[in-house]
């Protein structure tokens, strides 16, 4: 198992804010040093249009024809910025707040003219494995989808080149459906996360089983920690999905939400993964302790044997280097021969009962 | 305990498959070597044709009267079959995916026209008593049950023989009465799977208990293994049976519904029998790290005996070894005799001690 | 605690049936070397007729006024047998299937015409305290209740008495209050079952802490054992009972309901003990494994004495054992007896230091 | 901590009644030795009777214009007079058996005329703060409150006093807010029975993080059967009273219905607190075997510290013990010397490995 | 970690309020050494009034139109002062209890013309780190918001600035805002207080990891026994919270109800984080464990290799030092060097050996 970068190892920050009215705009996070930036696809099924690091005020000026648009906003570091968007699309500064605060909790918020979710986005290096997650708001409206992202490192690729390719459903569909695509986006690349942390799982299982190789508890603690940040990200998203399913919005069609219960099952499919590893784990911790338990037994028997096979004998001989002016048995002729005999059969019988007792 | 293999052992290869649009069909599970083929029965009270190894568009063309037909499709690995028979069957693209994705989580999807399951089926050799696993997508049209199935391998078997016997109530009923004999003998193999555990349960817990065997911790981890996965596949097919018992669809007659329940009712006692499988095995886990403490004490009474005994009686032989000028008792002509029985003595009262003790 | 025979330790038979059309009648449970018989009990308030071991055509015959009819079937091995009376009464194949099959899990079904419990009965023998599991399947008509047993004992024989003694309520009343009766008797039983362990219980928590009569951890396991089986029985019935109370069945009258939530409440109080059991035994596991813990540290503090303070001992005596030629020490005329005294000291400090540290 | 009598330790007696007619009335419970009486208050806001030790025809006689009346039985034992009881006032039989049984889970149950209540009452001796428990019935009726006690001990002194006082709320109120006094003050005695857990639990905590006053095991063990009984009697109880506060009873006027829903948080807030002390005694488990295993820890370092400095030791006086006729250092003159030189330099560098290693 | 002072160690004081009648007022908690005084606010958008220590007779005066007004009661061990609050007021008797209660468990009650709250408020002093816990009661009225705190510590400096500040929102909003703000102000200063254990956990977490500090199992336990603390504080307010947003309360405008569902989100990620913490905490029990039973087997190895190498030797020599008049080797001229070659050879031998194991 390699040593593993946790997922969500950050502080919370939210000290730093509190005391704040509710509604002030204070973005809560690393710090970052590049300056946030929009993209901006407008797209319908016969025309494309992708612009990028586009200005703020462009985004008010646009007055295509497109009917949907995807505005990608990378970096919420900048208040400023995300206030100005909040202003042009008519933002609740409660949601405003959320999207500055990158520690939220996955939700789901309904106003009417909008739909508002926060999520954690898990993406993984293909080459390093190493795995980084980063908060993620998706505001849902008539014909537009508003994304911001901590990190330029996104998972949404796929869905730009499906956008550029056209033809595809995607383009025939409407902001729903694009909101399902980078929904389903984000659920995915957490299957991609769990099989890379199965196959070490594997390893772990394999290497404690095998003893071949040392295994490390904290390493074994590490994985369990890996899965606990995990599931805190992921049991609410299946709540805000679940809801998603069940209730009756205006701005999700009815042919979409057939697509949003696939995204659920996935979801649901992601937990029960998560908790087989769970259990999994919590059995090689078992494992992990019974096999330090053996080698002790181990170590002890091998003392055991050693020291009760020549603890008596010890004794014979010291007993034939006392120096008594009377000790027969020191002028008997045979006796150091009998000596000999005495203790190696002493040994062989103490060897035979150990034997017998299976301990070596 | 026979070294078992896990039932579900293979890696997830969702991976593969992320980023590609949704109802995109791409196969994803163990490559195969074997062509993709089609049996169809069609049978009424009366009649019964049963077509093996049929070519794709014989199916488009059969234009029987025949009212129930069993269309049962061996093999997912190949997409342009499998979209082929989409299209003649009006699918949806999401539930051809789904079908060639083998990894799903057991579920069931309604489409007004007709139903959709997916679910594990297990399989076990009656001879080698080695158990596969394998998906089983069934599709419940008005007069047509269609399965799709990974490997040659089924548990079908008893319901062709009965399709092939007549006179009997599947030969008399309809489509529905058909898929409920497939998911009733899919249910019931996990019984056996079962059963077979539950045998080698009672072996390890008497070996353990007799102690003439020695058991690994690493057979019971691969048992626990194996319910873990065998649960997983189990606790979302119960939902789904009981969905089916609940609610009520249009392709399903009412007087299937008490069937239904039945399968429900052996759903669950499957769990019941799962669940109480892990309790024991966990009692087993204790059992197990109980009888490693009690012969690590075993080791070390015997090395405290021993040691205990021996070092006083060496100390004192020792003192008798000393070549000090002036040691009066070295002179004694009883001493030699006295000093062995004292250290009889003592190791007698040391015996009697530890045998107070219970310690031998 | 007495070596106990599990409650319900056969295995599962399931497997002998898998493959057969739903609703094939075969008995599956261990086989029975005596005839199944029918004894029918016929009443009303003021008259009584009981017919042991009667005929099956007799039942049809049966033309007798009485208003309410209970009969007894005991054994369910013969196949024919059963198949027959569900002809007279018009049961459905699938009960039938279910009566004969000896491992069901406790449910009930409502046919319009009649309803249909399966449950356990444990049956405690009065002298012995063995306790035997069989299933007893319960059927309830307009004005008749037919039970099946699978061995002639049982715990009906109160009701018997009732029956025979005229002037009781259960005289006065229908069939639902004697299917009532049957359903009291039945929980009734797991009290006393229970309450047997529950002196077990006491008998292992005393000896466990009084530590004068040894405790195997086997004895704790196949106790736990036991209360997992109970458990499996009783959980379900309870949902059955509880069930039987909230809906409304034409077969039982309004005035019997509140019996009804008497049983009810009684299988609650029996789970009720059943998980404080549970939880009393995992307390006296932790209890177990201290006290194992405790002995050994009791044999390595005994080691540790012994060994700590005559290996220092032992190694003086060594020096003045060398053979150097110039060893002034030796020569001194009170060397041997300061030797002595610097001996004692070292030990009498070390048993000083180990009692401050309270090892003995 | 005190060694504690368990709350309710006493055996289930079910077994002596099982096989009766349900209604039948027997006394299940301890055996008693006083005669069962009966104590009558009558009171309205201005007027008050209180007739101790009265005779059961002094109940039916009564015709006193009292608004309110609480009528309150010491003593189950005496099957003939509850049965007389139940007759005056119309009790169901059920009920009755109850009311005799000493055993019941806590329960509510609704006769249009009357409510029935059974319950578990705590009462703490003040003093030698022992705990005892028994079983407490209310009956409701329009004007008037039963209560069955088992003991004369109980926990209803501060009630009694507040309707000698007058001018009280109680004395302006109905029998339901009577009714509430009486659950109110038997759901405050759990608390003070936690409070005293609660002591007891921190001096068990101090004690064992200072380690100077040794903790039995079986002290913690006696103090989570404790919880655990407790618990048994607490949740039901707050079920109860949940049922209570939500059901629309006519016989409970709605300004009490405030008030149930105060003695309903109290309920809660008494399961909170347990479920604390549970879990800090789960705790507290684990500091115990921990503060074992450091103990054998400590141990074994005594051990491995002597014995690894003078085995060594030993070994080297050992060599220069021999006999062999050409040992040329014997003849050295430093060799003396030099060997303890040698010796004390071992001694010291394994002081310091050990000192380094922090054993000591 | 540093030595953490107990959230919430004071014992329940409830045993001293026993048996008063309900709704009688008596101060329970820690006993007090300052007059309670009492601050108000009184505000409009345009206005903005404070009154700091005013007298209570004041309040009644108070006829000014500010429509919101802030009575903040600090203090709440003076009975006298409380229950002329309540005749001021027209509260409830039972709650009037409650609010001098300070043991109570976080609920809500609805009185028509006013909303009665009681909560934990969590104050983190911003230099020493300590945590203190106090009991906070809310009353809503129409226009009129009235708290009341035990000490004079608080969290609402805040809030105090943000209504001096004027052009908040908070001086444009109503009572129900103030509510709001006061409930947000609570829960905030809850994560604050998990920040600093959070901090504390993952320096226990690196010192269990590298070993290099040694990390107590009662500071882990202290950690453990804050979490259930704040647990059983956060739980119930959850409750409470959701209860509000649920609900519809004439005294919460439907604009508000929008900022109360973010206080309840807040209030799920406090839940959320406490739990990882829990599991955490568990998570490195198991660590602490593995780690001291890591240092015992370090220990064991330790003596088991220094003795069995030189237990074998201390034999060979000992053989050598026996007196036994015929032992040919003793005369030999290089058994010396032989025998001493032989101790080497086993020693390397056993030295190799143990290597190979992996014991050191």
């Amino acid at each position: 198992m390699k040593k593993r970068k946790n997922v969500e190892h950050r502080k919370n920050r939210f000290a730093s804010k509190t005391g704040l009215a509710p509604g002030t705009l204070k973005y809560v996070g690393a710090s970052k040093d590049f300056d946030v930036y929009i993209d901006q696809f407008l797209f319908t099924e016969e025309l494309y249009e992708e612009k990028l690091k586009i200005d703020l005020k462009d985004i008010l000026a646009d007055k295509s024809d497109a009917p949907v648009r995807w505005i990608n906003i990378t970096g919420i570091h900048q208040t400023e910025f995300i206030e100005h968007v909040g202003k042009i699309f008519g933002i609740h500064p409660l949601v405003l707040e959320d999207i500055l605060h990158a520690e939220q909790r996955p939700k789901l918020e309904d106003f009417d003219s909008y739909l508002y979710f926060v999520l954690k986005m898990i993406h993984t290096d293909p080459e390093t494995k190493i795995v980084d997650s980063e908060q993620v708001s998706i505001l849902l409206f008539e014909n537009t989808v508003i994304t911001f992202q901590e990190h330029p490192k996104d998972v949404f690729d796929p869905i730009r080149e499906r956008i550029r390719k056209g033809k595809t459903k995607l383009r025939k569909s409407g902001a729903d459906y694009l909101m399902y695509s980078i929904l389903d986006a984000i659920v995915d690349n957490y299957f991609i996360a769990l099989e890379i942390m199965g196959e070490d799982l594997e390893e772990v299982e394999s290497n404690l089983i095998s003893s071949h190789q040392r295994v490390e508890l904290a390493d074994l603690h590490a994985y369990k920690r890996e899965l606990i940040f995990l599931r805190k990200s992921i049991w609410p998203l299946r709540e805000v999905i679940n809801f998603l399913t069940k209730e009756d919005f205006n701005l999700i069609k009815p042919e979409t939400s057939v697509y949003m219960r696939d995204v659920y099952d996935h979801c649901v499919h992601v937990i029960d993964t998560l908790e087989t590893y769970r259990d999994l784990t919590s059995g090689l911790m078992d494992l992990y302790l019974s096999s330090m338990s053996n080698k002790m037994n181990q170590v002890m028997k091998t003392l055991t044997i050693i020291a009760t096979i020549f603890i008596p004998l010890t004794f014979i001989v010291g007993v034939y280097g006392m120096n008594f002016d009377y000790m027969p048995e020191l002028h008997y002729h045979n006796a150091y021969l009998v000596t000999w005999i005495v203790m190696l059969t002493i040994a062989l019988f103490m060897l035979w009962h150990f034997k017998r007792k299976k301990w070596f």
